[in-house]
């Protein structure tokens, strides 16, 4: 097979958009943080050891055996009734009693879930309300679809709703929508407290802005009483529920979902039929089959069993090696930790001499979505065993001083 | 689980591209005619008894045995390694001699790689030259991208290339792409004849106008020599190729492709991470394992032969019930058929009586991106056994009379 590349006389007419859609700097930094000598807190990514992986070859094996033409076929774009149906069941078992499978959507990962919901409310220009810091992937796709971004403040208690209340205020026009991970923040770790849950849900409520929660991470809490997520308190139809398995059973799944009111609930429906009909049919069948069969209490509390004790070394870790003059997040859960490191760091400079000492991490740049700071970085605690945990911090501790 | 429906007081501020994307009417004739009892000639549904559903099992199982953390991981954007390799040197086979794994994207189906091209290219106002009539799920998309369809006419040829070139020297601003299916048309069946492939490439060419050409079903050819895609006669990069393996393996699945420039290859990468992060990294796998110890031709051979005799009793069953006044294309590959009915006959009307009938098809209106006609229908004839397709037609022609 020939290699050669096509002469490329086109200018090719791209759209705006794409300026504004750059490539991902993490999964960049993942390409260089791949060697397994490298101790990484780069990534996002689940242990793999807490991948239930007999459990998923038995569902695949009995998806083929017992409904093999079903699962191979095109299907509806909604998703499949029975998981659509589950999801519904442990949404109510979280607290949000309103939940029905009816407007659970499924979706090629929570990812979907952002892009749909975007491409639904925003016309270029138009204003979204983020955090800042904010999820990089979700700033991917408010970009790409040329919205304006408001970035509010937030501190350990999450995103601070008096700005949010001052922002909408002050705005030239209403913002489409509100975007918040309420549960174990990314990349901070932290979590919008109970009263903020209340005041924000009240100020979307007065100015009529939708809230799209957005929430991968809220099943593992290793510490702490559990809050309702703001899909909970909700009874108006504001919030835009995001939820996804990437977590909790597996990534490479790309099984997430929407919850919302009918109307929104349409809208999507509409927008992910022209995105990719449906999602992956196979897999699907096979997460409700896992689902339906599984003790997945017990093996989400598995999950938290080992991230909490991966949370805890490297909160002792960073007591012991970092310098005085950095601070962190103590999140109750999640896969991220946030440090400030002392005003004059810079993490991209840091980052060059850590990957020379094999470890790695995500300078914070990038996920500001306004009033760019350099002396941040985010910390994965979930895919390193504790040990090398503690040898990688002290590794930074070293480069820190 | 309550199923109590959340208030909805909210006025949501949705997207203008909104109106533009209506929920796909196949899609819901679909929800009618899924009935057992009905003859359904509507869905775009390959034939269930050809999925290799042991070989997938026996694949998935594989990977779960041997490779099953890092199939349940995240993985990178631009899919898993072996399968571009193989979609590469398949595309070699089909005369596309400058395919190269480095430009081949996997998407989550050839939906999405319609998605993505159409992201990275339209801004809104933006043209698109389209065939009519015209598959119908790309119509949506670019409508959700309000893009400005020029829809040239086409005959038994395929599109016809003149009114391509009168149409792009006439408008007002250049388009942004030329949109065809080129083998084997949905809904028409009809291909592009070769001499209007060098014609079309000669136009693209010399307006500096890219080809998305959108191949599904190219593989599945029951009569005639195979002509070579546009992307084989391509020496300028002008053409992006989008396929599948939804019509040879399994639309369940949702792996399809795109190959491009290297620079459209970048841009539809970038566009893929904020869309949903990467393809199922479980069936990419999969796919991978099957197709390197499948007999992959002899399968699509298998494949031609059940849906070949399914074509041609369709034809003779035209012939043998349908009005003179009627005419239709004869495929030389694909699943569909182009029934254009007497002028004064409704084919919305002939629907409602066909499914009183207990047979179904799709009224051709919904294909047309402009100057509508209502006497057209599309056939489907892979997804029903023959004696089911003899009787179909025959009721279908015992309404026409």
């Amino acid at each position: 097979m020939s290699t050669e590349t096509a002469k490329e006389p086109v200018n090719y007419p791209f759209a705006r958009r794409l300026a504004g859609m750059g490539v991902s700097a993490i999964r960049e930094i993942l390409k260089v943080t791949e060697q397994p000598e490298v101790i990484s807190f780069a990534g996002g990514l689940p242990a793999p050891e807490v991948f239930p992986v007999a459990a998923l070859a038995r569902a695949h094996a009995e998806v083929f055996a017992e409904e093999g033409a079903e699962a191979c076929q095109y299907s509806t774009t909604e998703g499949f009734g029975p998981l659509r149906e589950w999801v519904a069941k442990r949404m109510v078992k979280r607290g949000i009693r309103t939940a029905a499978p009816e407007r659970v959507l499924v979706t090629s990962g929570s990812q979907q879930g952002i892009d749909l919901v975007a491409k639904i409310f925003l016309d270029p220009g138009d204003a979204v309300v983020v955090e800042n810091p904010c999820y990089l992937a979700a700033l991917q796709v408010f970009n790409g679809f040329e919205a304006k971004l408001i970035a509010v403040g937030s501190d350990d208690d999450g995103m601070k709703v008096d700005e949010v209340e001052q922002a909408i205020e002050s705005a030239a026009q209403r913002p489409k929508f509100i975007y918040i991970v309420s549960q174990f923040h990314n990349p901070k770790g932290t979590t919008l407290s109970h009263a903020r849950r209340r005041r924000l849900l009240e100020v979307a409520r007065r100015f009529g802005v939708p809230i799209v929660e957005d929430d991968p991470y809220g099943e593992l809490r290793y510490r702490g009483a559990p809050l309702a997520p703001l899909a909970a308190l909700d009874e108006d139809g504001l919030v835009i529920y995001l939820s996804t398995f990437s977590k909790t059973l597996s990534p490479g799944m790309r099984v997430g979902w929407t919850h919302s009111s009918a109307e929104v609930f349409g809208a999507l429906v509409r927008a992910k039929q022209a995105a990719d009909l449906h999602t992956n049919t196979i897999q699907q069948r096979a997460a409700a089959r896992l689902l339906a069969s599984f003790d997945f209490d017990a093996h989400v509390e598995r999950i938290k069993t080992v991230y909490g004790a991966r949370r805890d070394r490297m909160l002792r870790a960073l007591e012991e090696y970092f310098p005085p003059a950095s601070r962190w997040t103590r999140p109750d859960g999640g896969l991220f930790l946030w440090v400030e490191l002392p005003e004059a760091t810079r993490a991209e400079e840091l980052f060059e001499r850590a990957i020379r000492e094999r470890v790695a991490f995500v300078p914070g740049a990038p996920f500001f979505a306004g009033d760019v700071r350099r002396n941040f970085m985010r910390l994965n605690f979930s895919n390193s065993p504790p040990e090398r945990i503690g040898e990688g911090i002290k590794r930074l501790g070293q480069l820190l001083k």
